[in-house]
């Protein structure tokens, strides 16, 4: 993965776990991918109306997931706080969007494979967010 | 205000003052902006080094602004939780960068002007906090 | 206004009329704001199954306005060639929107205030092109 | 990967050949994430001041990748002729971006890595301009 090599010649000590950290990085950026995609396809769906709800929160948790994965990438001078809210943030979105996108997952894939993008996403911050708890 | 005479013909009962939340949403996008050329001159700066902290949080907040915008801009199915951790996560980004970019203030305009921004987003989203907290 | 404000106390050296440049910032991040919401509001309508291609298109140009604004922004090692193509995508973004809008103007007052912010945000990057063009 | 299935599974037409249109939004994900750890990395390094133009050039590129990204995945309302600048605006972003990275590529790996993802980038561009023009 290009942006674990990238870290490892990270001038400044990065205080992550580098598998964890990349980890999340890529999570939320393949989230983010994912429910702009869904978001697409449900608006393009002959019964769109039932997808209102469901096109929102996709638009939304892209919006998290992709910034929740710049400021992840930002280690040089990175807030601890910042990071936690901003991950908390993240999995919360994720979670909402996952239930949301579940109740379509019979009738619509997309939805389907966005539910699974959006709960790996959840579980891979919650991951980094565990790590920080027991940082010091 | 253009956003807030969108937001008058908006199918959906909003359920903020309108005041509120158009003011919150031009504090992000003021602060996004200025967050944005702060980092930019900072970079032009000669003496850079002394402000890699400074532009390394004028990203974070530039991006945490410019989804917090858009996030308060999405009103037809916006949930309340993922709102308040997004501007509890905007009003911490505003408050860290408003706090470093001080302390180049008297020698640097641009961090003193920027300062400003992210002073009165942290304050905006403070307002729009409060607001969630005796809805109901 | 403070983008203004702060390219005054720029390092180095703008080659851009400031106002110009700060306008085109504005319009560029109005247009974002406008876009995001009429999208929303769209997506809120009874009928959004007439509103599909405007919510689509009110999405991509929110996204290419909210990164011209950036790059802009971005002065202390600005490329030509890239500004050029930024604003030429993003004039373009602007009037494809503006023309969906105008559709749905009549019924719709945000489609027709987003419209106008669409407009507004080509011709200013059109003044940016044109003032490009006889640089040299 | 996740992406293709979704498209399998999009309701409207997709006039890509959709390994051709994945590759090209992994791409483009993958370039945003290298240049956002790139500009960071560079920005922590002893002689920042080197490396000015390389950070303001990667703050560039990963914005432009990224938006580019979040139009491909747009199929539902997709506009050849936006489509079609949006790609010729990143492939040039990426070329100069890792023009730049090159010539710190000796010394820093994170550069040289991230020129090799904004190459690839610029490649997978190029491969969806050149299926658009042989489209009609």
């Amino acid at each position: 993965m290009k942006t674990q090599e990238m870290f490892t010649s990270h001038p400044r000590n990065i205080r992550f776990d580098l598998d964890q950290l990349t980890a999340c990085i890529s999570a939320c950026t393949e989230c983010a991918d994912s429910c702009t995609v869904c978001a697409d396809a449900c608006l393009g769906e002959e019964k769109v109306q039932m997808l209102v709800r469901c096109i929102g929160l996709n638009q939304d948790c892209a919006d998290v997931c992709g910034v929740t994965a710049r400021i992840l990438a930002r280690q040089s001078e990175s807030e601890s706080l910042l990071l936690r809210l901003q991950l908390e943030t993240c999995a919360t979105a994720c979670r909402i969007c996952a239930e949301e996108c579940d109740k379509h997952a019979e009738m619509h894939r997309h939805c389907r494979v966005c539910a699974n993008s959006c709960r790996n996403c959840e579980d891979k911050c919650r991951v980094m967010l565990k790590a920080m708890m027991t940082e010091r």
